[in-house]
């Protein structure tokens, strides 16, 4: 497997494109098209908030149909979150207007919304846009970058990533882009994600190495403890690559699943680095669990903690917040047990070792948590299991960017 | 039952002091002691953090051995957690030190640190305090508050209340004080809370006065979702008062816990108010729930979100924020059947109903919102069960006091 240049147009047969229909956002692109020509495969995991934005209800619908797919229309701005029938009549809308523009069946369009809760999308500005976007899409690098471009909101920057490998002669391509800066909290997923691939696989094979890969990437990733009404990730497959169809339980399943979660853990990676307000991200290491749910329990209790966050954004290696936020977790632990260090590219601290303090270089800890890429690597001593989480520092711009985010 | 003047010692029969005693603070008063000549029935609620500091797991013993006492000894500036066999230790020594110097059972001392996690204390500094503590001690309003000053960490201000109310022909008073700013978060109380009464009551009484009480006061707060290691309410009853001994269901017992409910939920309001950075106390209502437990895990949730937290400093009547708060919380919810609207002496406003956005005037609700008391109202249209949480707005400032608390 190989990470190769582009975004989610490298697979065969993708095509994006964005444009700017002035949703909410004046004189900047804040509409995306993902289009196949050849029917997709399709997977979805979505938000577990009991209160789901419309089009993460229409995209539900969609996936469990088993209908195949050839168009993802992509808005920023307005979330179509909490806005009753309306919200769903606009999505009907948005469905049709697709279904007319690139001649697909209506009921196999997906749509995905983020941004402000609450407001209404102004659907003349959707269906304009949707015209547009039938000449904008393009199979380029290009249009690609555009795309993910499209869909950020705070996002300081678009994430987007594509990685080859081969099943015999036949070279398999999976890329990825994602948004989400804000309202990131593991509990399915994060904001957008949305993933294309030309391998030719499965729709069961498809949906589980979906499910299964979330649970370590998107899901373990935090920036405010904000579980969003719209998280979504969609998964489309339109089998260009001409692979032999790959199955569940086989080796070919294997090295999909490894591949896809290259895009993934990339892809939650950058959207923790590029958490609101973030100057560093945080990757945390639990080693030595019973459990890897354990494991991922503690790692997401620390990663979401206000005060190792702000601490980390001091530089301060205020490692008893640390040990804090293990033992409120929830998850068994077994403090005199706990060994706790610092590590980045300046180097590492022990700081806690088996239940007891140990000291330490102060100054060191200062440079190693000074760089924008920190980990904290925690060892339970209970076992031989481990999880990773990432987030970010918490800054005064992540208040900044919050205390007035509607105006 | 009426609110009056003073602090801790007010009920019959306790004393308070304060001394300076350099532990890590410079110059100021961080060491307190409480004491009562009558041995007192006394109940505690302890951290459910795994991570549980020394004195945490030394009063727990005291409390849970069933012996009567007379002395809580405090100190800020260093919590005592995460600090191994030399924490233990330390409060064997300052327990000997107690009740060499106050007369009492080394085993009935009562123990409290709170500040930085992680550091020892330094246990000459303890014993010369206590000392000092010995002639400090007074039974004036004087004394109580410069004992509610010495336990302060970042709290801005001291926190104390008390109440009377009679049995008969007798006086009863119940008087509390409490500290917390940061680290504050509901599940089990809220740092330091120490609450004196002259009220003849059983052990038992007391036991489950407190205990239940917590679950609608203390534990109701949220400033940062970080739920410390060292939180700790005691609750002293010495039977001064000399009414006859109040037993558990009985109408005496229910003015008790009236009394007890009154202060500790004045006191669960200044510590939001005085939160880490807040310029104002949010309070949550959460009506028409099934039952109390879902309408208390909304409550704690709308009031814990770092999103709301933030729409609330900034005065922005962002609505989206409290749902979708709602949506993550765990409990069960029917977004279609819920109301909502802010409040303050400025108004009030309904930003959902039912289920649909509704338009709104946002002046009133800026308005609203700029108050230094702020309030959220759910209906969620299930039930008749309610639940309150509070709360405050997350600020630059908590960024500033966090990033570099230990230096």
């Amino acid at each position: 497997m190989k990470i190769v240049d582009g975004g989610i147009t490298k697979p065969i047969g993708f095509e994006a494109g964005a444009v700017a229909a002035g949703i909410k956002y004046k004189d900047r692109p804040d509409m995306a098209v993902v289009y196949s020509e050849t029917p997709c495969e399709v997977a979805g995991v979505f938000t577990r908030n009991a209160v789901k934005a419309a089009p993460v209800l229409w995209d539900k619908r969609v996936v469990e149909s088993g209908k195949k797919c050839h168009t993802v229309v992509i808005n920023s701005g307005i979330a179509n979150a909490c806005t009753g029938k309306a919200g769903m009549d606009c999505c009907e809308i948005t469905a049709q207007a697709a279904a007319e523009n690139f001649d697909v069946d209506c009921e196999g369009v997906l749509i995905c919304s983020t941004g402000v809760i609450g407001m209404q999308i102004p659907t003349d500005k959707i269906k304009l846009g949707i015209e547009k976007l039938v000449q904008a899409k393009a199979n380029t690098a290009a249009a690609a970058q555009a795309a993910a471009r499209a869909i950020m909101t705070t996002d300081t920057h678009e994430k987007e990533v594509a990685v080859q490998f081969n099943i015999g002669e036949k070279t398999v391509t999976v890329a990825g882009m994602a948004k989400g800066s804000g309202m990131i909290h593991p509990d399915m997923c994060t904001m957008l994600g949305f993933i294309t691939t030309d391998a030719n696989i499965s729709k069961e094979a498809l949906s589980r190495a979906l499910s299964e890969d979330v649970e370590r990437s998107f899901n373990m990733v935090s920036v405010d403890g904000d579980t969003s009404t719209n998280d979504t990730v969609l998964l489309l497959a339109n089998g260009r690559a001409g692979n032999d169809k790959i199955e569940t339980d086989t080796e070919e399943y294997t090295l999909f699943a490894r591949a896809l979660s290259e895009v993934t853990i990339t892809l939650s990676k950058m959207i923790a680095a590029d958490g609101e307000g973030a100057t560093a991200l945080l990757e945390v290491i639990v080693e030595g669990a019973q459990t890897v749910e354990q494991a991922r329990v503690i790692a997401k209790s620390i990663v979401t903690s206000s005060l190792t966050k702000t601490a980390i954004a001091g530089h301060d290696a205020n490692w008893g917040r640390v040990l804090c936020a293990m033992g409120y977790s929830g998850a068994e632990l077994e403090p005199q047990s706990v060994t706790l260090r610092f590590e980045s590219s300046a180097g590492r601290v022990t700081v806690f070792e088996m239940g007891t303090p140990v000291t330490f270089d102060e100054e060191l800890a200062t440079n190693i948590l000074s760089e924008n890429e920190v980990r904290i690597v925690a060892h339970l001593g209970m076992g031989s299991e481990c999880a990773v989480a990432w987030g970010c520092d918490l800054t005064h711009d992540y208040i900044s960017i919050n205390a007035d985010y509607r105006s």
